[in-house]
Formats: structure tokens, C-alpha cells, sequence
């Protein structure tokens, strides 16, 4: 194996893995968590849907607190959650909690001091989905993706540019417009500079806009959630799919806010949407 | 109210609480969570099901990772996770995960310098009951209670000194006999010092040896639990519950541990193996 077996625990009658392996892409360790269901132990290879996480996160906020393993092992679902930036004291970061470590938003950086380890677009894109569908009973033909906030971001923008590659695609909360909001415009200048045509490829709406195009996306936002104006602007995402004929399928969900409460309220309800298009 | 509202999230239909509030047990400011299904809403008296932490934890862990909001809003149960401890800094600690703060093990100590706030029978089995019932919606009349580990033990002590109290009572991994283990031979002599008498009032073990009666419990362990055969001993209150006559079910989980992996897992049955009870 290239992977570590960082912990391993029995949960909802499968195993829930934290594992770490050196990436070519970001040039440092990596680690990520993978929940393998009860149906993983007859050996057939299962669909796998990916959560990218927000802002601050590890991949254990989701695995803690998502609330997604009944689900899963009640469908037949392969769960992965990769980190959201390098890590490391050799790593560049400048203690925000929107910019640098926890906050990679799914680019590879061109800029310094960035450039050197933030490449998690090629790594969530390429190195970590080879790994896993090398190293463990994973269906790369029958994958779904999801996330949350600029996980939710990632998730959009990866699945807008690799057509075909996802059968199902969802988000919590996602950032759809990251050139138009205060953490898209930090974030895509820092990592990469003043170029417009590099932020068009890592924002939902201009791809969309600028023709690429999936069949449908189911999306969750809470009302009450308080980037729901400034940060995440979903009326955009509503704008942009109704003139692209995208089913957008968007709730707003009454009283929910940004937190995990929300994620894990309607996780199984997500995995239910993204199981239906894999099996 | 004599409440403080720390944080108030909506989830799974219904609201995910942390309060605060100055006891006078401890003689301390104390953290609870509280988590009302949506049933509340309608104002009807709803059941409770208390959970007791165990060594290390505050109210945040099960509240985080304890995934039991989907089944009490299916159930309509209240879920009321108090702290393990007094905290703050001037409460006596040693800075052992297994003693002291987060260490409360639900006894009243009466050795200095633990006697002054740790007083944590005294604040589950009184004073937060009457706090709860007062300030929340909830039937005192339709009690159940259960708790991992030490809240194990907490939960099966609790329940055996005050039948009649508890309609349905359950454990995850308990500490069944701390007289006899290393964790509570070290907790009941640091907090109650060498009375044999006093140890036997929080060993549940001596206190259905004693006479102690309730009709029933749940427990689960883990098969891999690392803490199974030196501080948990599960073999132990099957042999008690059986001379006693009361009913045991004690499930072996076959690959699990100790962790909220496993707690998780189960936890849906416990609550409705409660509501059943309290309905």
C-alpha cells in the first residue's frame, strides 16, 4: 500500500479509515478519510461519492460530524473527504482562516508562496482519485460528488470541467461565484493572481456561463445561514442553470444556518439523491 | 431564565441547544446541551432521555459526534447531555484524563480539594432535572437515561438508587464495577477516600448485590473494546443482573471499540428501544 492506516473504527457495520499517503501533487504528506460499507467486505467494487470540505476544515469535521455512515451503509456507498489544503510547518500560511492552510479552495495556486504545495485542483481532481480507486473496492465509473461551502465551490467547479466523470452532483451551501464574493476574490487572488480567464475556470457561474454544462445539481442552502447573501449568493447559480437548461434542484431550507447541524440534517437525504443516479 | 443560551442551532427539525448556567451544586458555571425535536414546537410535555459522558468529555462530543438528532426528532425525545465535570480555573485538577476535571465519575466527593465543586451526584440526579424541567417542555414523569463509559457507569448508578425514576434505562460500554477496576478505584479514592460504604453507593455492581432493583437494561460493548476486560467487565453485571432477576440484554458487538464510531452506531436502537418505553 502507499497508503498509511492513519485509524481504523467499525462504525455502522464497515470500516471508517484515516489514512495519509505522500502527494506528488502538493509535495507533502496528505491525509484523507474513507468509509467502506458493510457491502465493501464481498469484495465487488461500489459507487464512491466525494465530500470536499469548507473553510477551516479537516477531513474529520465531515467525518465526525456529517452523520453520513448509516446512509451509506445502507446504500452501498464508498464516502471520501479529502483535506482542504496542504499541511505542514514547511507549508506557506498566514493564519487566516479564509486564505493559506485549511483553505486551498480547489486550485492549483501560480503565485508565491503558494504555488509550491497548494495544487489541491490537480490533487482532487487526479492523484487522490487514482489512489483510491487503486487501493481500495471503488467503481470509478459510478462516481457522485458533493460539499460543502467553498467544499461545495469545489465540487461544482470540478464537476462543471470534467463532464461525464459524475453522475451526480450535489452541494451544501456552496460558494457558486467565487469571483464575485469577498472569501472567491481573496482566495483566486492570492493563489492566482489578476488573470481573469484563471478565475473563470474556478467559478461555477463563468463556467456555466461560458457553456460548460452538467444535466442537474441538487442543492441545499438554509435561510438562515449568514453568508447566504454575501458569500454564497445561490440566486446566481439559480440565474445561471435556468439559462443553461441545468435542473437545479435548490432548497432553501427554513431556518437552518451554515454549521454541520445543517450538513448532517440533510446528508442521508443527499446520499439517497446521489445513490438513486450510481446504482 | 436562569439560562444562558450559548449557541441555538436548527437541526433535523428541530433545535440543537447549548446552555450555561451557574449551579449550585458545583458551585461553578455548568454546560449542557439540550436537543428539542420538532415535536416541541406544538408545546406538549415531551420525554427525556438523559445521556451521561464519559472520561474526557464535555457535553460537545456526544452533541457532535453522538449522532442521535434523526432518531429522537422521528421519536420525539428530548436529549439532555450534561458536562463530566465542575470546570474553570479555579477547580482543583491534576491534569489526568481519568481523574479530576472531566473526571467527575457522578460522585459528590468528600476529600479536599475535590469536595468543594465536585459535587456532580448531586447536580445530574437533582439539580439539573429541576433546571431542565423548568426551563424546557419536558415530562419528568417519562425519564430514560443512558451514557458511555464512565457515563455508564453514571447512568446505571443513577437509575439503581432511584427506582421508580427512570423508565427505561440503557449503557454503552459501562464501567460496571469501578470498586473493581483501575479507573474507579482511582476516582472513588481520590473522591471519597477509603469508606468502603461510600464506594459500594457508586458501584453498580454492589448496589444490585445490595438490593438494588430496576426490571431492565440495555447495554452494548464492543467485542474490540481495548477497555473491556480491565476497567469495563461486562461479565460482571451479567452475573449480577442474573442472581438479581433483572432482565439484561447485553449485546457483544462484534468489531467495535470504544468510540463514538461505535457509540454512533447504536444509538439510534437505544433511543428507540427508550421511546418505546417512554411512549
Amino acid at each position: 500500500m502507499t497508503v498509511e492506516i492513519v485509524s481504523e473504527n467499525k462504525s455502522q457495520g464497515g470500516r471508517q479509515i484515516v489514512a495519509r499517503h505522500e502527494s506528488s501533487s502538493t509535495s507533502t504528506g496528505m491525509t484523507f478519510s474513507i468509509f467502506l460499507p458493510p457491502q465493501a467486505e464481498s469484495g465487488g467494487k461500489l459507487p464512491v461519492v466525494w465530500f470536499l470540505s469548507g473553510l477551516t476544515c479537516s477531513p474529520m469535521n465531515v467525518t465526525e460530524k456529517g452523520e453520513y455512515r448509516a446512509a451509506c451503509a445502507e446504500l452501498g456507498l464508498v464516502f471520501v473527504a479529502p483535506d482542504t489544503s496542504p499541511r505542514g510547518d514547511d507549508v506557506a500560511d498566514v493564519g487566516d482562516f479564509d486564505f493559506g492552510k485549511g483553505a486551498g479552495f480547489y486550485v492549483d495556486a501560480t503565485q508565491e508562496p503558494w504555488a509550491a504545495n497548494f495544487r489541491m485542483w490537480t490533487y482532487v481532481t487526479e492523484e487522490l482519485p487514482a489512489l483510491v480507486g487503486k487501493e481500495f473496492s471503488v467503481d470509478l465509473d459510478r462516481q457522485g460528488i458533493t460539499g460543502h461551502s467553498m467544499g461545495g465551490h469545489g465540487a461544482l467547479t470540478v464537476a462543471l470541467r470534467n463532464p461525464g466523470r459524475f453522475r451526480s452532483i450535489s452541494a451544501f451551501s456552496p460558494i457558486v461565484a467565487p469571483s464575485q464574493v469577498p472569501w472567491g476574490r481573496k482566495a483566486l487572488s492570492g493563489y492566482l493572481g489578476e488573470d481573469p480567464a484563471a478565475w473563470r475556470r474556478h467559478d461555477a457561474i463563468a463556467l456555466i456561463e461560458g457553456g460548460a454544462h452538467v444535466p442537474e445539481f441538487l442543492v441545499d442552502v438554509g435561510s438562515d445561514d449568514p453568508y447566504l447573501d454575501d458569500q454564497l449568493r445561490p440566486e446566481l447559480l439559480e440565474r445561471a442553470c435556468a439559462e443553461a437548461g441545468i435542473a437545479l434542484t435548490l432548497r432553501r431550507q427554513s431556518g437552518y444556518d451554515h454549521s454541520y447541524y445543517f450538513v448532517s440534517t440533510f446528508m442521508a437525504d443527499h446520499l439517497r439523491w446521489h445513490a438513486e443516479r450510481l446504482s
